[in-house]
């Protein structure tokens, strides 16, 4: 199977479908296989103890999912997340930007399965991992 | 048990402690049982085809367990969410506001855990259900 | 929507497929919105403290889910579970049997999330909470 | 950190707290980071087309992460699973052993997360994937 896209033609297109993103990750990597995405961490996603939010991580873990399902399967723009469960594990550090790891584990003609783990930058301890089920919009 | 807040309390003093979420969320209902949360939808909650986005739903559900957690023990700022599981069920509609109607299911003497429904306004359909796990900090 | 089976016809129906399952399980009720089911606990479901084993719950879950998706649909033999998300909330008796209250929350095209809570006998505490994705085969 | 146990010493130890799960399970390998165990798949494992159940996979998928803390911990009888997602990705061959690898990827003071992955033997392709949760007792 070869890419469907490069790194820059992915950051395009999700650039143009959400503009509310653009600025706030950065995809470091893509392959069939998976994805490195960057959460860059500024204030609106901080929380008291100098720490990143629960939301924010789980944008970030569905972001690489995401990404990682475009590499795979081309723009399938309406696929949509249908579960996801998340374990927070350790408190990420407010000033350091997030590295979600993301691994597609299942690629199935309805359904596809990734897990994705996140590290404040230069850690090798997982902040929080998750596994997310994405459907896919079936064939006309 | 006796409630520890009443909603004008504990609104008081969500503010304080997360001045972002001001005039985003709308507690409705409280008590030692669970809790009944809005979410205000806004531009930045959207995504392409008129519905709230995946994220915008966990913040809305982790906040409905908070604030049952608060209700039902006090000002434990420090408990931590430590797991959330969430089905994406139904798309939400962009121009309803989310509301989350969360239970408490136990409150044991490390763990609390909940169970969050989320409804657009109006439609007693859930879009999304979610379960959430706390951790209480030890006593000193 | 009418039911597609009786509680006597479905319990027929499951012990032709499964016929390991006989004696273990009792239904107690079905309806196109859920079910209720017990788990005849004996010897083989017990663990050391007197409780009711991990498994012997994914298993009661797990049906109570499956008989659900039966009523609702019909005989779908093969609809498979995609997704299970189990918390251990109490301590199960080990002499008491165990009741499943499963609760339909969403028949889609492809997909079919339920929720179920498991009961000691007689005792209104959940000992665990599960939600429970199916995977509709595709219509032919 | 040392090892708590040897393969020979974990296998009886379980076999005295856990005389049901004789000649179920093979422990092939143990070490603070993990396990890899082996369900040694029989007639009552099984469902209609070959396959085997998913109360047996939870069950394998538990066990592993168990012996991984038993390994990392020594001997904790009285931890226990608080949470486990499961999700289930391909369809098991019935003539086939499973083998589940778990990763523990945190080790806290009240909770222990792992991660297990589990194959159909001389498969790279999981037949499904779990995260567990386990409550430590607290220090007396």
């Amino acid at each position: 199977m070869s890419l469907r896209f490069t790194i820059e033609e992915l950051t395009k297109y999700v650039e143009e479908i959400f503009p509310q993103i653009k600025d706030e990750f950065e995809i470091i990597e893509i392959s069939e296989l998976g994805s490195r995405v960057k959460l860059n961490v500024n204030f609106k996603h901080l929380r008291p103890g100098n720490t990143v939010s629960g939301p924010s991580i789980f944008y970030l873990v569905d972001f690489s999912a995401y990404m990682a399902v475009c590499a795979n399967l081309g723009k399938e723009a309406l696929a949509v997340t249908t579960n996801c469960s998340l374990d927070f594990m350790r408190k990420p550090e407010g000033d350091k930007d997030l590295i979600a790891v993301c691994e597609i584990l299942k690629v199935g003609k309805s359904l596809v399965v990734a897990e994705s783990k996140v590290y404040s930058e230069g850690s090798d301890k997982p902040v929080a991992r998750a596994n997310i089920t994405y459907s896919r919009p079936p064939k006309i």
